[in-house]
């Protein structure tokens, strides 16, 4: 058996519809003043990290809707991140770190990996242009009604695979529409419902069980 | 079609080994002075929850073998454990105050759900007396060289299950011997080293389908 690692790149979008947009909010407080930008801080870590690495195929976006300046979205990329530990504090920092730039419709770095724009959800689909010519994309809104990924995903093998989720809020009438339009089948990822972080570990497992099984037969 | 959920126990237990053992700890800071407390804390929200709700057939029991009195263990029950938040600083909070109790061999409750005592790995698994008559056990260790945890548990449905994990070091020698003599099998969670937090996810994930499509056929 000879295995290559083929890295098709990953993509989580995850709206935070109580989350802050700008950098005032209190690192002791996550959950509450900083409107539950503690679910964002563990999106960041089950997207990015491996024991003692990160993933370096991933990027996660944040789109940030409660006040004061709403939508924001902030952007982690695991190949470029720089000074990020796997607790909540941590990824909170660079997030603040994010919001203490003034946000422009282009994207900021404020530390390394770590980008900061104005824009929603229809700003980040928009950019991640899914019909670039010649790169194979599967796009994909996690949601407890969708279809279970293990079956669904069997027999495909995308370069880029996107996946939208929402918070503990889910998603307003108006996103699921956005989505839709966009393309997006949905998927869950078993029989109960599960946290948006805990769903983007699942999601990343069966990730990485497809791509070895593609490529080491 | 007609389901039944059949709630078979599911018990966790995790090593710190430099996670402290008095309750002076800060909560501004679980990584550090703290000793890898972070880890043990997520590791709490991966085992017991489910989106707006807990897992009320689960347990964890953390381990804890840092200064200033160790070994010490921290039991949390999904059926019982009653003002615990997701973040990390709600599980810490609950972790601390089972510390600051003077813990005797016998467990004593801290806060609703939450149990310290003294004790070690070994302590745990004598008490888990998994040759209770009439209790169908299954007994694993996660670790990355064990077999694929898809494969292995098939088939099977034990009333009981219980899953041994480390933290970011791992497990000593005399650990693995106290592993492997208590008749622990190996299982990893797919083809890539992943943190303790995101292995417990995987195994819910797991145990999950496993227990719904038992008794759904």
């Amino acid at each position: 058996m000879s295995c290559a690692f083929y890295l098709c790149m990953r993509e989580f979008i995850v709206v935070g519809h109580k989350a802050v947009t700008d950098g005032q909010f209190s690192l002791n407080d996550l959950p509450g003043s900083a409107g539950r930008m503690d679910i964002m801080c563990r999106c960041v870590n089950s997207a990015l990290f491996l024991s003692h690495d990160l993933r370096r195929d991933t990027i996660i976006y944040l789109v940030l809707l409660g006040a004061p300046g709403p939508p924001k979205i902030v952007r982690f990329s695991g190949r470029d991140v720089r000074y990020l530990n796997p607790d909540e504090r941590s990824s909170g920092s660079l997030i603040k770190k994010a919001l203490e730039l003034k946000a422009a419709v282009r994207w900021k770095e404020s530390t390394p990996g770590v980008w900061v724009r104005q824009g929603g959800l229809k700003d980040v689909l928009a950019e991640l242009n899914l019909d670039t010519e010649g790169i194979v994309s599967g796009l994909y809104y996690l949601h407890e009604d969708g279809t279970d990924i293990r079956g669904e995903m069997e027999g495909t093998l995308y370069q880029r695979t996107i996946f939208i989720l929402g918070d503990h809020e889910g998603m307003t009438a108006d996103e699921e529409h956005i989505i839709v339009n966009a393309g997006a089948r949905s998927l869950n990822v078993g029989p109960f419902s599960l946290h948006a972080d805990h769903c983007i570990i699942v999601v990343n497992n069966e990730l990485d069980r497809k791509n070895v099984r593609k490529w080491c037969d």
